[in-house]
């Protein structure tokens, strides 16, 4: 593959509260070899005083931590990524085990993709619409009585099954000879068909917007398509918002 | 096999400094389904008042855990122990990765036994007092130049592999309730897509015609979409073939 990427996923906290939740996270990653932690939106700005003394000597990773203001930005170079959630969400999305998710994260470095972890706010978690630009959710399982693992918890657990899955061999070649689709070329054609069916009045309500939008993100993010699948697909669009041509046989 | 023992491992707490770490110890087994926590001298008594917010609701953990004065004591009904330790000791013990020590455990349980895992100070860790009264070392492989798990943190990747060794939960869920279409769908929505882009000029010649054919198929067929995702597809070029609507505000 030509792409070069860092060999390593990237650890996503999203809209996380409190620094010192911050460097607990980045002490979790140090300890299991990762170092690109990326912060989107994070509450109280960044850099945040309380985060360097819960890092507990972590500090490479705070002081290398990429800060965006949306999910989308923060993926943008991303071939693979997932949501931690707690519980499955009512999404079309396969749920997996921290270790499935190791080992197709291991497959996806051998290829030449770049993956990501996303983690949402310690409060309330993801978003469904977080959840909408991702290829699967990762799912601790817990306790069906008491799920409430804290942020540095999850990354604990998430970081130490990546570690483990080291000498994982992938028994599986990749679909595409020319890599996946970064996420921004995804997250265009996603914009890109939005705008064509709005002006179009597919969406039927501004209550049902929303949803149906989820509903599409979830489908173009679910073919795992190659940046040439979603430059056809947006030449597709492109061709069937053009106006019909006359003639039956005027076909090409 | 005569023995009644409850058939969990029970989790040890040697000597904590910080009523907070325990209680967040308490969370880290709760999500695990482990109860047994027993304390040695903690070092501000017991109960300690900052441990309650700390466990997160983890309360029935914390309300029966047993204090003890020595590690003999709080292991005297126990089988098989272990003693964490983040580097190997120079101790004729054997040392065990989470998981190879998770498998042992089950199989003590199955036999009756009772197993214990004993975890130190925050500060300072087990002694090599406390390691002589252990059958084995349990080691979490970490960073060779960033070992610095916290006494939460090796609780949890602990407890997470005791969980793992018998969860039963699949390591991938499926992303589709309705499964995946029929092929008469998917080959349905084809027909549609390629009637309605031949209709506006997408096939540039005869020639390449059959080549984009197979091309479009291939991409609709790599999603693996369910009935109702085909569905959607086919209202999207339904809309995608409408007229544009006047007004950019006339988007419902």
């Amino acid at each position: 593959m030509a792409q070069v990427c860092d060999s390593q996923p990237a650890i996503v906290l999203v809209r996380p509260q409190l620094g010192e939740n911050i460097g607990m996270a980045a002490r979790a990653m140090l300890n299991f070899g990762l170092t690109d932690m990326r912060l989107v939106s994070p509450r109280d700005g960044w850099p945040n005083p309380s985060a360097g003394p819960a890092a507990s000597g972590a500090d490479v990773v705070l002081d290398k931590a990429a800060v965006f203001d949306r999910v989308e930005d923060a993926i943008a170079d991303c071939h693979l990524v997932f949501a931690t959630t707690m519980r499955g969400r009512d999404m079309p999305k396969p749920v997996m085990t921290p270790r499935e998710a190791a080992r197709r994260m291991r497959s996806a470095l051998t290829d030449g993709q770049k993956p990501a972890i996303l983690f949402g706010p310690e409060r309330s978690g993801l978003t469904n619409d977080d959840v909408t630009l991702v290829d699967s959710v990762l799912s601790v399982p817990v306790n069906p009585d008491f799920g409430s693992l804290n942020l540095a918890q999850t990354v604990v657990v998430t970081a130490y099954e990546y570690a483990q899955s080291y000498d994982a061999t992938p028994s599986v070649r990749p679909a595409h000879e020319d890599g996946l689709a970064p996420k921004e070329d995804l997250i265009g054609l996603m914009q890109h068909l939005e705008d064509e069916l709005a002006a179009r009045g597919f969406f039927r309500s501004e209550d049902r917007y929303g949803a149906q939008r989820r509903m599409l993100r979830n489908l173009l993010q679910s073919g795992s398509f190659s940046a040439q699948e979603v430059r056809t697909f947006r030449g597709i669009v492109k061709a069937l918002t053009r106006p019909e041509r006359g003639s039956e046989n005027d076909r090409f």
